[in-house]
């Protein structure tokens, strides 16, 4: 993949597994335009790409994501409310688009993710830490509500409502190992373990079958906005889709022949 | 209660409980289609006594229930949409009737807890484990989506939607103590107080009124879909109805007059 | 502020802090309908009260809250329909009430906060405890439906459903610690720290501007019932209105000129 390697890295650190990492060190990985539009457009391309089966995103050097840098366009009182609204959602529509990506992210969180990093962070499907991994919101204190990025749709469902507005309304810092103990993250693991122990579970979830992977995604995200029932009529149907590919009745095969499947992605 | 012992057993091992048993041990209760319409004549049959208030549901042997087992008519290629949409739906159909039972149902895990077996111990009201319970998704395995039996509406209404997505997508095995930890279960208890300690919740449970009960279990699980304060509303006509049953009067009495409160269910 | 300290103290602990005293403690804070009415009045007067930024809400003496003392009426079979149903609006109302409060509102549990107290606890938008601060509904002892004072919505998405019915169906008394480890508190210190603790965090959540407070309490909870891209829509138009206050522009030009920000609320 063509890539401007000042601003992200692509690898295959294992077969169906494509690794993003945020790569502005030395500005703690915090997004700026230039940044937010190559990740976009890396992302799209992820999705056509069927043999990439998961992803892992990270950020090189000792932050996630620091937030963002964009210009100082916020503090400035000659900008027009089109032109900021636009910002705002160019800005957002990062978590909207890892959410929509049709792969599985797994997010390795390297160090501190804040603001639009915590939002980025949390907009993944699952998220392991290093011990030096930190969480915070930050927009409060510069004047701004701290719904910011889907923080505040993402934060209660995974640490209940009192802890999020908590951690919201202070501003206050998480360690990893509060962010496990609450739910923010699956596991900890010591720093030099973080990646392995990522491109590991991502291995893992890439010997899935590719529509399994994609169909658990997908279903999974738009049953948390509906009722029991309905949840049960949407996963009834996808799972028909499903038992109907090629991939599905490999995979049955395989399992009675007690052999490996192979996944041709249909 | 009249019921074929080589699937189900139905006791009343106290007052206004009705215990009852997967009884396939030999299959580690897998389900089969004639398993699955017994324990559905059964739960609508419980669904009209109103002397039974509260159900637990187990498993004979060392499982709670280890899947489906319904003649492999997923790996076949010859079996029609609208027929593989039904059998879909009978599986399934299995958790919306613990929903929309009118008891509330406790379910003791007495082992594993797998695919099918997993989507219906999510929907019962309350869980408990035996030490030797444990927990799996299983269904990505067969190239199939993991969103099955209502398990991606229940588990992160449980643990949140970075462990649930975590444990769909890898299909890790969850022991009874992390399940009690991420709060899949409400207790563990060593193999030989499991059903002890759920026969006794059940009959403290079921020294309440009956409508009292009902209305609880039905008005809780209708307020996970809507905003606050529709919830509010909810409650408040529902509480008026329970007010005006001779059974809370009784409750009022008895408690002014310090003695056992004793329901009609009217 | 002009109140009925035989129900009410209302004192100012720290700049832009108010702090609500439930102070009928020879009776545990059992709300009234007069405590109930002159605690609504106090709220919507705190909520025009721009110089207000966060409300600490506690009880005098050694409870909380525990719960409705109103007169007995649901225990008599001849009190109509219409006016049943008022007097639960009534009760419920405040937590209604103290959610749609502008400010946020931290709850201080000093002891039993139980039913209707309990539902006042779980309205507020960040509770920490005392040791001796306890959790029960209370309601379906009385013959009555647990789903009560906004319980059936509040609890499960701070503890999961398994143990918001477990609570709710056994009306089992949860204890400090518990409550912290479940997530229905954020922390929990010796009684006597309690109050300064709760001082403390209010203060400094004083500290952020009242808009974007005021942004993040109203965003944050409209946000729990719908999907992430409806959330992270209202999250953008809520943010621009934030960035086009002049207290948005004074704490970008504090924070670049290493000060202390002076907000003015607008």
């Amino acid at each position: 993949m063509d890539v401007d390697e000042s601003l992200l890295l692509v690898s295959e650190p294992a077969t169906g597994v494509a690794m993003i990492t945020l790569n502005r060190p030395e500005s703690l990985n915090a997004l700026t335009w230039p940044l937010i539009d190559e990740l976009r457009r890396v992302l799209s391309e992820v999705h056509r790409q069927h043999d990439v089966r998961v992803v892992v995103l990270t950020g090189a050097g000792r932050a996630f994501c620091a937030g963002s840098d964009v210009g100082g366009a916020r503090g400035r009182s000659d900008v027009d409310i089109p032109t900021r609204f636009e910002a705002q959602r160019r800005t957002s529509g990062l978590a909207l688009a890892v959410r929509q990506l049709r792969q599985p992210v797994i997010a390795a969180i390297n160090g501190p993710a804040v603001g639009a990093g915590l939002g980025l962070a949390l907009a993944t499907d699952v998220r392991i830490a290093g011990e030096s991994g930190s969480f915070r919101d930050g927009a409060i204190r510069m004047g701004l509500s701290a719904c910011e990025g889907g923080i505040s749709w993402s934060l209660p469902r995974l640490v209940g409502t009192s802890n999020a507005l908590e951690l919201m309304l202070t501003n206050r810092l998480v360690s990893a190992g509060e962010a496990e103990r609450r739910g923010i993250v699956s596991a900890v693991h010591p720093d030099d373990e973080l990646l392995p122990a990522a491109i590991d579970m991502a291995a893992q979830i890439a010997g899935f079958s590719p529509f399994g992977l994609e169909a658990t995604k997908e279903a999974f995200w738009a049953n948390q906005n509906c009722g029991f029932g309905e949840a049960v009529d949407r996963e009834n149907r996808t799972q028909i889709l499903a038992v109907n590919t090629a991939d599905s009745r490999e995979a049955m095969s395989a399992f009675l022949e007690h052999r490996k499947p192979v996944f041709e992605g249909r």
